[in-house]
């Protein structure tokens, strides 16, 4: 992802904004370049979008990293980001059409419906959106920003005058027993967490803010993440089929949200009403687990797997019964299945809003070095995890250290990457995310 | 993917179809192993599903090494796959579920009402299915099935006796200029397109033939793919932005199928009403498209972005004048153009089925080692293109041979696996994909 020469960025960000002024053609109605109406989430709000909204069925996660020469190269960038993400989550282009127009359609606008309006500039120009949206409902997106350690210190350096306003609460992120994170796929200055009812309006989005990133950011590593088709609003299953998310706190509960997923006054002012999101690409031994008989995998699990409750229970929404033994004086639900040591109950009261996808990138080849000399395609697959704090220490970080010791689910699934990002409040029109952290005096 | 001694299939394949018999339990009344009911396309009929097949969202492509000892066992493998894809494509499990019933069900089938009926086996199986479809409708599952040349000959062996029977048109694809194939990306021995309106049902598909596979064959590589949700029935836009696949033989012209998909007198016995599959995975440089002015990305296609209209010409559906020049004298669609070169006109009359899919499998790091020494994630997305024909000597092969010496396009894609498949015709209730090939005399 070359561009420009880094030290560019704000001069270009400026020179457009003027120049979109100085270009302005008269607008041709058509409705070939307008997206149709559909289903669309409030972009300006106090919270950012993408965190308590219901889950779409598509992501594309990416982290990017900066080189911005300054801070106020930085906040340009998240102003551009914001304005375009605005737009996006509209139904728009990213930015007003600059690309030339099609010749057939300006020769015959007669021929086409009235409806949005758009520039006509110079043939030569580089295209403001890249187009395979076009047509195209919203597909509900939401684009949510965060801010990874690197913003505030890089290399020990403050290298944007930002290292006194880094939250306490965005902490690096332990080593986890069985952590395997990949270097290439781990951490990143900011993060852009793009949701849709669409994978192509999911991407379309992230590749839109990397363009508009030329010289000051650039993609360090990106997933796309699916949910399978909801049936009955059924909890999904996930790619070990079993049904992931049933305890989940309650996105109708404004009083838990606040609890357990909007920084509070604890946090530094720019912060307040925004929350911390950890994303943990998680690798499944798909092939290792569809060996296993079912009564183990539910013994992991510590629900059943065709209904989903929890073992010794009934029906998918009976709470887990943590205490019942069976005639022997043996936990149902054992000392290392996954739903007891996941449980607020035994994690101190600690709650995370989860909203995973699976993911899919086929196979890749593997050849063990030990007994049994195992080699072969192994599916890439498993989970994408994105959960949503008030702040990881008490969240993720207290939950995942006990399940990274103890989870009987640990043979199956390996953390391969992933990150730990600030995700500041939503903003008011004509602001930007994170306009008060650069902004602040 | 381990599984079995590899001398073992056969033999498991007849026990396993015995016990059935043996292990038959009462049926026991229940809805919540029952997949609802919703669109689903025929899987017993005269040619296979997933060819002329209106294309569903999404697929999950995949190729296997056979490991297999005999033809025979080759042949229980293709009778076990079809008749798992027959139930899977009717919304079944790939197997009547033979894992252990969840007790809160077993002991409370008042509590549900009444439908499909199962067998509830010893509590130690291992699952007949994954379960991550389990609640979900078929979402138009079709499985298609291909033969690659490996089946018939192997380093030179004909090593399951069936070289003899090789159809003259299942050729080795040549190397075509610009052809950077990775060998882990590349051939197989069989091939198993899954489609699917959702893409954890594709998935589940191949996983359950991979696992029905253990000691026969295993997965060599594979792609998920997926298009964009269609809007009036628009033609969808690839990742380049522009609308793919305007110009595609009708699947509703039975004599247009005839001529260029399906396979004729000309075929060996097995293959007549079969058809040859090419599947690429053509990667793109999008960072590098993303930069084009948006005349020279329509001067590259021969069509206009925004219309899809091919220049010159005022809408989609006008077809590509050829001929038509400007004042200059220069060809309106230049002699490079991608759609110049791809069109029949100039292919003798050459006619593919394209059934294309993007692919999105997030970033990669790339450092190039000569100037401009770029270095950076670069999306690893494009096109999984797979196309049918009647034969690929006058269909891919005639076609590809020119685009990939001339085609402008070439500078933003890159081929980077794939391979070619003879998928045999469909097969009546209670036969097998391939039969007429491994029963002939």
């Amino acid at each position: 992802m070359s561009g420009p020469s880094r030290r560019g960025f704000l001069a270009a960000t400026v020179a457009a904004a003027a120049g979109s002024g100085i270009a302005a053609r008269p607008a041709v109605a058509d409705t070939a370049m307008k997206r149709p109406v559909g289903d669309t989430e409030p972009f300006w709000d106090a919270h950012q979008g993408g965190i308590v909204t219901p889950s779409q069925r598509y992501t594309y996660f990416a982290t990017f990293d900066l080189t911005a020469a300054t801070g106020d190269e930085v906040a340009a960038l998240m102003r551009a980001w914001t304005a375009a993400s605005a737009r996006l989550a509209a139904g728009q282009t990213a930015q007003p059409l600059a690309g030339p127009l099609d010749p057939a359609v300006a020769r015959s606008p007669a021929g086409h419906k009235g409806g949005a309006s758009y520039d006509v500039p110079g043939a030569a120009a580089m295209a403001a959106d890249t187009g395979e949206v076009l047509g195209m409902p919203p597909e509900r997106l939401t684009v949510t920003f965060g801010f990874g350690a690197g913003l505030f210190t890089k290399d020990g350096k403050d290298r944007y005058g930002l290292a006194a306003r880094r939250p306490a609460a965005l902490v690096d992120l332990p080593k986890f027993p069985g952590d395997e994170l990949v270097e290439a796929h781990t951490g990143g200055d900011l993060s852009v967490q793009a949701c849709a009812d669409d994978p192509q309006v999911a991407f379309h989005a992230v590749r839109q803010l990397a363009r508009i990133a030329a010289g000051a950011a650039s993609i360090r590593w990106a997933q796309a993440g699916f949910l399978p088709h909801r049936v009955r609003q059924e909890t999904p299953r996930n790619l070990l089929g079993f049904k992931d998310g049933t305890v989940n706190p309650s996105v109708n509960d404004p009083k838990a949200m606040q609890e357990f997923v909007w920084a509070g006054s604890e946090a530094p002012a720019w912060m307040r009403g925004g929350s911390y999101v950890v994303a943990r690409r998680i690798r499944m031994a798909l092939e290792h687990w569809d060996r296993m008989p079912v009564a183990f995998q539910e013994q992991t699990f510590g629900r059943h797997k065709y209904s989903g409750a929890p073992l010794g229970g009934k029906v998918e929404s009976d709470p887990p019964d943590l205490q019942a033994k069976d005639k022997d004086g043996n936990f149902i639900i054992a000392e290392n299945a996954h739903v007891r040591l996941a449980a607020a109950a035994t994690n101190g009261s600690a709650q995370i809003l989860r909203r995973p996808f699976s993911y899919n990138n086929g196979v890749d080849f593997t050849a063990e070095r030990w007994p049994p000399w195992h080699q072969g395609s192994e599916y890439d697959a498993g989970l994408l995890f994105i959960c949503y704090q008030r702040d990881p220490r008490s969240g993720f970080i207290r939950i995942f250290e006990r399940l990274a010791k103890f989870d009987m689910m640990n043979q199956f699934v390996t953390h391969v990457g992933g990150g730990l990002f600030a995700c500041p409040p939503g903003a008011v029109a004509g602001g930007f995310i994170g306009q008060h952290l650069f902004e602040q005096t």
